[in-house]
Formats: structure tokens, C-alpha cells, sequence
């Protein structure tokens, strides 16, 4: 009889991914399997995806990153995307959510998931939008629930590994937040989706009410349910209000509902969020939910820096990594302001990999810290090569270094020349070890 | 009778360039008069700076940010500094240090002190150092005592509104380091010239022997002592060492003398720190020296990102400014690789910037969580000039916009086009307000 990953953990089997995911991980099978059976860690593999590198998730792992690419009604080129899904894989991604909007969204989705060995997430709700939009010139509130399950089969099909659902949007959540107020509503693409479609045809969110569904659907694909953040503030004012909080308590219950399946679930999360309430928001997810992984988008920990938003995502990233947070998702610099380039998917790429290392540092993630002091003890012996060996851009380093046209005699670099601390120090001892 | 401006604050009155400086934050000169008396704020304006605007650095002020620009040996040219101090003002820069140790270093800071009206900082140990090394063909280690101190006042005597002065380096603390063993030891440059000096000289740090000759030439200059971290850690593994532990236990000791004779100080503080150990870095140092305000380098959260330290540093800062760090100086993109260029110099401005901002909004200074709820407004309106208006930089938000010739007809940008979330709740309101 099939049964999933969870069900396996549960019984105590050891998995062939398990194995694999451990063995990239470099830790003990048997604890990886724990965790997967307690439900804070998930293994994301859709049984479809053959290809692909089984991806582990959650607690006391090295925090992962997500890079979002994807076309868009404006921008429908699939070279451009694929180009995107190779420069991210190099750069070092560990999985690529496409959010296709724009273009023959099922061919590009297929080309992606071909195009790499990385772990591939999806959000669903965007192909039955898409094909009563593109396809039929209905409005999205159009779709029927048929639609909206057979865009949730369709890319279960295809091998996506992590879907995410927006299961906990919901009209009561709606209310609430009418009721309270917010500076920005819904800025979740498909949150917005799922509002008007409830407020056009005076019903629920389909996704919640027929749930069952949803899970017998997932199950013989062993795909993992992210459950979306519908509600997840789009700007500092909205943070942490009663929308959001709401939803979270609604995930958590939908999250033991699909444990009870034997379906993994990780959780989304915000956002934009004030740096002093990223840690309240970490520890709120993992008690509401009991520990399910946690992947958050950013957080922005300021609105007003569209640009640099690479930047103010990998600041509240680090923080919610060291929190607990589990997966980052990148944000690019172009966020707020177009379909991010082919460039701009390696930058994005580099900022969230510094924050999820950085927050491996204070997890105390094994090998984590000992990069930092290989680059220290080259650093220390002016090695270059050896520095360029451990950073997490080889070739912008060597970049940078050889455009500054330095003396190589000297060892240093421009910054501080012959009077480098290091060279100071070092020909002091050479002196003192020489008398 | 010549008083400081502590001494004026002490004795009530509110001075001219404290109502300057308060109307520039925005605040009642009589709270800034008593921060300035309390030593939890200074003033920084050295009497001979006449061009310059008064800059309150302290608690409960607005977070500023320096950036550092100067020569040198390898790079001399007057020209790119000149440039780089222009675009770091044009960038929203509070201050710049201008750190030359290369050419026609006196001619090169009297052209930057000119160039703005921004704060001037300096170290005025580099003075002596390249006056030994440069000018006489001597080492580092044949400088005298009056060699260090006329350094001092050739700087002061120039308009230097706050200068570095590493007086907590002391032999006793260089013992302790080696007692308990360091990955990089020294990485200050004026930290390792003054221990190279202590120890080839067989004789204590003048600048901590001579203290009371210190403070008696800065006096009637009224420029800010800021008391420099010669054992700043420079790589995590270093970080809140007892070398680091006991020269800021030295440097509150020393503030306290300062202090005590009418002269102003603040604190210089780390440098690279693991994300979890900045807030205590922050809460020790303001235990231990009194309240007096706390200017930060980074702290850099990893060591591996050569070519994104202004991330890493973005990252530190922000949890420093928020814990409750006063001033943050930028790191560039080319730290630990080059001097930086002038793109670097923009870049490091703005990424300081941010995270300034974002820990303005932790601290609730007033007008920091305004620009972003302003910003939140335009967006969702889809006002891009609104945006553009609001945004750390205005510039290149645009042209990153323009850059992708997005169709203006709907409004949105390129990363959804037609199904953005803002679009698509404004046109349900829109048809709910028409009904």
C-alpha cells in the first residue's frame, strides 16, 4: 500500500529520500526521520519530479532559499525565464517557486522544472486565473471550483514539489479586517484572487471548504502543502494585526487536518514586518502551528527603499532565520517595480543566501561558522585565492580585486596598501621569529 | 570664559548650535541640551568648522550615518575622493570620515572638509604614521610621542568635528588577547599601529599615557572624542572577546575623565558580530560607558560575502540601531577588497541608510514610520511619482521602472501586469462604489 513520507516516518521507516536528503544535509537519517514524523521538517518531492534533489525543510536544518521567477502578463519571454532558473541554480538556490502569469504558462512550467535538479514550487490558483483569464476572457471571479482543483491537479502532474495553497483566506478573516482597518488589504496575488472571488459569489473560499478534497488530491503525489499567508501585511503598519493572526490560527488548524492525512505542510509567512516584532512572529507561527516549518517572504523590515529591497529583505530575513525561521524566500531589487532581470535573480539570490547564513551562525548549524573562520585565517595570511575559495561569490570577489589594478607585490589590498593591519602584524612576528 | 558645549548644557544653557542641531532633528532644544549634559548626546562641530552644520549623535535622536572615504598609498587621486564626498552627501550621508593615508594627505583633507558641509571625522594616528612613513622614509614603529600628538592638532587645527583616538589600547589588554588566542588579533589599522608601537617601543599607548595632554589640546577645538575599538573583533570568532570586553570597560573609564573635563565623547564599537551577540554588544557598551552614545562599523553578520559587506553590514547595523546604537558607519560593496569606488560609495550610503531607517521605526523616532505609510499609500494607489517621491532613492527607483518598458496603460508594473493585487481590490471598489 502507498503511504507518504509523513506516514513512513511515522512507522519509523527510513526513506530513500530521507537517506538523500540527510546525506546533503549531513546528518543522522534517523534524526531527519523524527522530525519528519513530528512534523517539523518536510521532505519536498513530488513522487512525479524525477529529476529533482529531495529538499529538507525545517527545524535545526540549514536554513533554505527560494528564488521566485516566473513570467508575467508584461513579459511572456521563457528564455529569459529559464536563463533565470540557471542563473539561480548557480548562484546557489535551493528551490525555485515559478509563478508564471503571462505566456503558455504550462509549457514554461514544464521547461523550468526541466531545466534544473532543484526543488520547485508553485502557486496553483494562478493557472485557473490564468486559464479563465487568458484562455476563456472570463474575470477571475469566474473560475468554478473545478477550475481552481484542476489547476491545483494539473501542476501536481507536472512534479511540482511545494504548492502553495491560500486555504486560510476566508470570509470571517475578511470581515475581521475590515473591521479593523489596514493600510494595504490584501497584497498577496493570490489572497487577492481568493477576496474577490468570495465577495463576487457570496461564497468561501473554496480551498478551506472543500479541504478533503484538497488533501486526497495531494496525497498519492506526496506533494508538500504551503499553506499561504493571504493576509500577510504589505507594509510595516499592517504587521502582526489580527488579519494576519487570525489567519495563522486557521493554518495551524489546517495544518494538523493534513498531518492527520499523512500529508507534510510548511507554513508562509510575511512580509513587511518591523525588525522588533520579526521574533514575535517566528515564535507565534511555530506555537500556533506546533512546529511546522516556517518559510518566509523577506521580511521588509522598511517599505521606503524600492531598489534595495534585496537588502531590507535579507536584514528581516536574517533576524527571522535566527528566530527559527526555516526557508527564505528571496527578494530582488526590483521588487515593487518590475519583473526582476536575469541580474537581478543573482542578486536576490546572494542577499537571501547571507541571511540564511548568517542565521545558521546563531543555529549553530554544523560547518556553518567554520566558513567564516577559514575566510578569517585566509584574511589573516592575505591568501587571496584562498579567500575567493570561501566566499559566497567567488567570481564577484575576484572581480572586484582585479578592477582595483592592485600592487600584488605588497600582498594587500587598495584599501589600506602597505599599511594593511594584517601586513603590519604579520612582519612583526616574521621579525620577532627571525631574532 | 570659554566653556564646551557640555559645559554650556551643564551649567542650562542652550547653546546656538544646539538649537541648530535640535531644529535639524526636529526636537525641543531643551531635551537635546539634556542629553548633551548627560553625556548621552553630543554635538559634533569643531570650532574651526564654519561650514559645517552641527550633527546631534546620541539617545533618542535620529540614527546617522557616516561614510568613509580618503586615499591611499595605492590610490591617491584628490580628484575621486572630492567626488566620493559629493555623492556620499548627495546620497543622505550625516558624516563623512575622511581616512587618507596616501599622497598630499593634509591638502586632500582640507579639499574634503571644503567640498560639504557635512561632519568631519578623522584618525588623526594616520597623520603621524604616514608623516613617519611618507615624509621621513621611517617605520611605523620610530614615531614619537609628539609626532602622535601633532598629528592631533594638525587635524583639530583643520576643522575635524570628531576625531579617532585609540586610547583603550593598552599593553595590558594586548597580553590578555594573546593569553586567550584570536583568529585575527588586530584588525583596526590605528589598533595595529599602536600596538606595533607599544610593543617595539617596549612602552604603554601615548594617547592612553598622556590622556589629560589629549584632552587639554581638543578643548578649545570642542571637537568630539570617539573613542576608537583597536581590538574590534575581525571575524565572528573574535567577537565579544575579553580583549574587546576590557578595552570597552578602559573606554568607559575614559569617557568618564573626558567628561569630567568638559570634553564630549562617544564610543566606537565592532566591527564582526554573529546576529545574536549585537544586542548585547549594544546594552554593554551603554552600561559600561555611561550612556554615551555608541557609533558602530556594521557590525558585519558573516565573514564569507566579500562584495556584499554593505549587505552584511545592513543586516548588522539594523539590529545595532535598533538595540539602540546612535550612529552607524556604511561598509561598501569593495570592503576587505579595494577602496571603494565612487558607485560603492552610493551604494554603501544608501544601504546604511536603510538600515538607519529601519531601526528608526524600532525606535520610534518621530517622521520614520510616516515616509513608510506614505509610501504604503502611493502603492496602493499605484502612484508611481507618489512612490518615487517617498523613496530612499528616488533615482534609481525610476529607472529600474523605466528600464522596463512596462505598458503604462494599467497601471501596474511588469511583476504582475493586469493581476495585480492592488488593481485588482481597486476595481472591485471601484465597481462596488458605481453600484
Amino acid at each position: 500500500m502507498f503511504m507518504t513520507q509523513l506516514e513512513m516516518a511515522r512507522q519509523g521507516q527510513i526513506s530513500d529520500l530521507v537517506r538523500e536528503a540527510a546525506a546533503a544535509e549531513n546528518i543522522d537519517p534517523e534524526i531527519l526521520r523524527q522530525k519528519i514524523a513530528a512534523g517539523t521538517a518536510v521532505i519536498c518531492r513530488n513522487n512525479k519530479h524525477l529529476n529533482a534533489r529531495p529538499l529538507a525543510v525545517g527545524e535545526g536544518l540549514r536554513t533554505k532559499t527560494n528564488a521566485n521567477i516566473g513570467t508575467s502578463g508584461d513579459d511572456t519571454s521563457i528564455d529569459k525565464e529559464l536563463e533565470k532558473a540557471k542563473v539561480a541554480a548557480a548562484a546557489g538556490a535551493d528551490a525555485l517557486m515559478d509563478l508564471s502569469t503571462g505566456g503558455p504558462i504550462d509549457d514554461i512550467r514544464a521547461a523550468i522544472i526541466a531545466e534544473t535538479d532543484l526543488c520547485i514550487g508553485s502557486v496553483p490558483l494562478y493557472q485557473a486565473a490564468c486559464d479563465a483569464v487568458l484562455r476563456q476572457g472570463k474575470p477571475i471571479v469566474d473560475m468554478t471550483v473545478d477550475d481552481i482543483f484542476d489547476g491545483v491537479k494539473k501542476h501536481l502532474d507536472d512534479g511540482v514539489d511545494f504548492i502553495t495553497v491560500h486555504c486560510g483566506v476566508i470570509r470571517d478573516t475578511v470581515a475581521r479586517m475590515e473591521r479593523e482597518g489596514r493600510l494595504l488589504e490584501v497584497v498577496s496575488r493570490g489572497g487577492s484572487f481568493t477576496v474577490e472571488w468570495m465577495l463576487h459569489n457570496n461564497a468561501e473560499n473554496p480551498l478551506f471548504e472543500f479541504y478533503d478534497r484538497l488533501l486526497e488530491l495531494v496525497r498519492p503525489y506526496d506533494a508538500v502543502l504551503s499553506l499561504g499567508d493571504g493576509f500577510r501585511p504589505g507594509c510595516l503598519a499592517d504587521a502582526t494585526d489580527r488579519a494576519q493572526v487570525q489567519e495563522l490560527i486557521i493554518l495551524g488548524e489546517l495544518t494538523q487536518r493534513a498531518q492527520e492525512a499523512g500529508i507534510q505542510v510548511m507554513i508562509e509567512g510575511p512580509g513587511h514586518v518591523p525588525l522588533d516584532q520579526i521574533e514575535a512572529n517566528i515564535k507565534l507561527q511555530k506555537r500556533l502551528c506546533h512546529g511546522a516549518p516556517f518559510y518566509v517572504l523577506g521580511p521588509l523590515v522598511t517599505d521606503i527603499a524600492p531598489g534595495y529591497d534585496h537588502i531590507t529583505a535579507a536584514i528581516g530575513g536574517t533576524v527571522a532565520g535566527a528566530a527559527g525561521a526555516d526557508f527564505l524566500c528571496y527578494v530582488t531589487p526590483s521588487e515593487h517595480l518590475r519583473l526582476p532581470t536575469v541580474e537581478d535573480v543573482h542578486e536576490g539570490v546572494m542577499a537571501v543566501r547571507i541571511a540564511a547564513h548568517a542565521a545558521d551562525i546563531v543555529k549553530k548549524i554544523p560547518g556553518a561558522i567554520e566558513k567564516d573562520n577559514a575566510m578569517a585565517r585566509f584574511r589573516k595570511n592575505l591568501d587571496w585565492e584562498g579567500q575567493f575559495s570561501v566566499a559566497i561569490d567567488p567570481a564577484k570577489a575576484r572581480r572586484i580585486r582585479k578592477e582595483s589594478g592592485v600592487d600584488e607585490s605588497h600582498g594587500a589590498c587598495t584599501m589600506c596598501g602597505a599599511l594593511c593591519a594584517y601586513k603590519v602584524m604579520n612582519e612583526r612576528k616574521r621579525e620577532k621569529a627571525a631574532s
